[in-house]
């Protein structure tokens, strides 16, 4: 569609402004032309302006589609995929043990959940890195998302040190009994990469599939996986490729108490404040979770201008807690969402993400700070955008940004009646925050096409794509996999004992949910 | 249907027994007669059964009906009504200014809403007491849900002190410009009831409407509201009541921290430890929210039998904080489920209050709690039917219960994978509590009569009574109501100057999520 006229009884063209609001237009319109928007205003405004398509209307609210900021894939869920919830990292090792899938039609897959509940654009972090077939991995997964039309930053996140506990990892194994450290020395073995493999691979992937190679709707992100993952070598060459390819960087920071514990003992001091040792922090960086931030934490990322990618759920699921998002917000930092492929409902819905995170981040009492509707839908969008490598072209509905947006039902979501405040600009924005659900999205809009229409998927055929997938994971589980669960269940209880006199102390939260005294 | 056999791939029987797991039938099946549980066992052993109808079948979970043991009505929610969240405090008086409601419609409409998502019976606390027309507004509260077929556990409560703040309702006016102390006063006048009205109230309606009058289907509940809005010979009398009728007591406590604090400035010690020394704690007690328990308060509400009606959402929403449920089970209470009509979705899911609570108790770290799915299930059946007047007759699936029950749609709520664990009793349960949505609700039977089928009400059309609802509520709003607004909006600065100096110290929580330092 070269051009079309996108019409909403609202049209929340950025949430969250520099005012505390939002900017939306009653009874709007925005005109896009090949996939970048040319004008918005008013539909009195536009409509006469000629259009192949017009799309929307009055039962309609437009608003600019979800960035997921943090995401691993899994459309069928980890939980679907047989690992219940547990803490982190006993989690992670239970996770080894997951069947090997199909990557471009999982993908593919995933990303379709991900656009029917107003997701457009997604930070996708690749969860392996084997030595051999990363790339192959790489290409299935762009191409699942391709066959989506959605827009992705893509990174392969590398791991080179303390995966099974955050110690040393012959260090750990050798206490294993030692068929036991053997089988797990294999299994590391399989996604063992050097840092120069990783980088060289970094580089032929942007070359192949980045922003100029796809046209915009891919960019291609370095990722240390986390503090304690990667050397301080490892960071220096990230930053220094980062800076040269002015390439976006994505990792997780202090997602449990135990990775803040780990710098603590390792460092002296906190994740946060080594990695502002080492120059690393700045506004290409990303950081997932970051629940375990202190005050000063805090305030490093916030004169960085880094971003913190907040997963409520995620955090919860895995025995994390609750990242401190108003005191970030309050400190400067630009906070953005994702659902971490571990999202409330087991699915990867942002508006049930964002609903979460608006209702998780009320402390209590009359004096101390709540997340607002505006802050909130602000995260999902204009925040989510800026470590993308889209930023500036994704986020908001303005003149010269790419046509990505959503409309929901506006009719469905203030069923069967809604009284209205007289404040428009709340009542659109409170209205998505408050009741908005997958079911009231109609259309999805990437990149001037529509992928999502009426509700359907309209770019593939959902039914044989899930049909296809279920006759995949219908096949035996390998019997590679069934081994390395029994591996990881033999390793449990020595990864326990290990963190066994870890403990969080009992002092000082960021937020009083309640009061034992 | 006199009798009927429902069949489910699982049924669920009971949740989270003493084994701390729950007693799942794979390929099970219960036969009802005539609203009663006569058999349960596995499908071979009943199929030969003579039944008029058989239901459900291998693609269905079957589970006991869920109870809301917390709830209010407001089926179109204060947001649509036009109360956006605050601080409970004010929030209240704000919502003062709510229009009126035809309470026959509005509860039928929200009962249909519960049941659609799995609900059977639900613990209705009416949130008004007029001296003139409160018999008529039970009357058709309790039509509404007859109408649905709902089990409903009514009261109606009563606050007769500190309506406005936490203080002597006078000495408060009395600082007031005197045109607004007199608003307010005429406003308080119309639900000014005697402490001896209520209790005559209670006990004609108990004749009416109670368990014998109805065949089981209501139970009339007393229900001061709230430790500080009702005198200790209110809550003497309350008891007395309650022991002569066995009925049981409904009531909200320590639900924000300024409840708490009302009672350290007050009596010198917590609402919970007050109440305990007035006697008036008890196995018949039901409390909902309870965020602001100490450890002493656990003790005392576990030895006492009283339950707690959890509100997960509601505790956030209001900025009242998260309830220590784990501190409570693990210190004994009985603690039960609800969604205080102000759910996470702005809706009265239970599906989708069951799992926000099963997120949020997972505290942080390998050695501190977590909710478990088990637990998270029986807070919302077994444990929820404590307090209702229904006890042994409701919350599980057995022989000599009523027929509640709830079919969910396996095939979707696993679609399109499911590798499950090999125990079918955690696979069933965590399913529900992981996955389970209103959608996948497919057929819902309240003391053996179908009332959904296939996800639509069957006894009533639902489109008419939404079509009615939506026509009522089109109607201009009442001046009155328009002035009790302006009235609320010059009340609130006096409001929050009164709480100016009460604050939460930020010391000994129960839960800690993150660390500033």
């Amino acid at each position: 569609m070269a051009t079309s006229l996108i019409r909403g009884r609202y049209v929340i063209c950025e949430a969250g402004t520099d005012t505390g609001r939002s900017r939306v237009i009653t009874d709007g319109a925005v005109l896009q032309r090949d996939g970048v928007i040319e004008s918005v205003g008013t539909y009195d405004e536009l409509k006469e302006r000629e259009v192949d398509e017009v799309i929307g209307g009055p039962r309609f609210l437009v608003m600019p589609g979800l960035t997921n900021s943090h995401h691993h894939g899994r459309g069928v869920s980890t939980f679907q995929m047989g690992t219940t919830d547990g803490c982190l990292e006993p989690w992670i090792v239970e996770g080894w043990g997951r069947r090997s899938v199909d990557w471009r039609l999982i993908t593919l897959y995933t990303a379709i959940q991900m656009i029917k509940s107003g997701t457009t654009s997604v930070m996708y972090n690749h969860p392996r890195t084997p030595v051999t077939g990363m790339a192959d991995e790489a290409e299935q997964v762009l191409q699942g998302f391709g066959g989506a039309g959605m827009r992705t930053a893509f990174s392969v996140y590398y791991r080179g040190q303390n995966r099974v506990v955050y110690h040393d990892d012959e260090a750990f194994l050798s206490r294993l009994p030692s068929d036991l450290a053997d089988a797990v020395r294999r299994y590391l073995s399989v996604t063992d990469m050097t840092e120069d493999d990783y980088f060289s691979s970094f580089e032929s992937l942007r070359e192949s599939h980045g922003a100029e190679a796809s046209g915009g709707l891919v960019s291609v992100l370095l990722s240390p996986s986390n503090a304690q993952w990667a050397s301080d070598e490892f960071f220096f060459r990230t930053k220094e490729l980062s800076a040269r390819y002015g390439a976006a960087v994505h990792m997780h920071l202090v997602e449990s108490w135990y990775q803040k514990e780990y710098g603590i003992r390792t460092w002296g001091k906190t994740p946060v404040a080594h990695l502002a040792d080492l120059g690393f922090l700045g506004p290409e960086l990303s950081c997932a979770h970051s629940v375990w931030l202190t005050e000063g934490d805090i305030e490093l990322l916030a004169d960085s201008g880094a971003t913190v990618c907040h997963n409520p759920s995620s955090n919860l699921r895995l025995k994390n807690g609750i990242a401190p998002v108003n005191a970030m917000l309050a400190g400067g930092v630009n906070v953005a969402m994702g659902t971490d492929s571990t999202a409330l409902n087991d699915d990867d819905d942002m508006l049930q993400e964002m609903r979460l995170a608006s209702k998780l981040h009320r402390q209590p009492g009359l004096e101390r700070p709540a997340l607002d509707t505006h802050q909130t839908l602000r995260l999902a969008t204009a925040n989510a955008a800026r470590p993308t490598g889209f930023e500036g072209r994704i986020g908001a509905l303005e003149p010269g940004r790419y046509a990505d947006m959503v409309l929901l039902d506006w009719d469905a979501m203030t069923a069967p009646y809604f009284e209205g405040s007289g404040d428009s600009v709340a009542d659109a924005v409170n209205t998505v925050v408050y009741r908005g659900k997958s079911a009231h999205v109609d259309t999805v809009m990437i990149n001037g096409e529509v992928v999502l229409r009426g509700g359907r998927f309209v770019k593939a055929d959902e039914e044989e794509i899930t049909d296809e997938l279920r006759e995949q994971l219908a096949r035996p589980i390998e019997q590679e996999t069934l081994a390395t669960r029994q591996m990881a269940a033999r390793l449990l209880p020595y990864i326990e004992e290990f963190y066994g006199d870890w403990n969080i102390p009992s002092d000082g939260p960021h937020y009083l949910y309640n009061g034992r005294m």
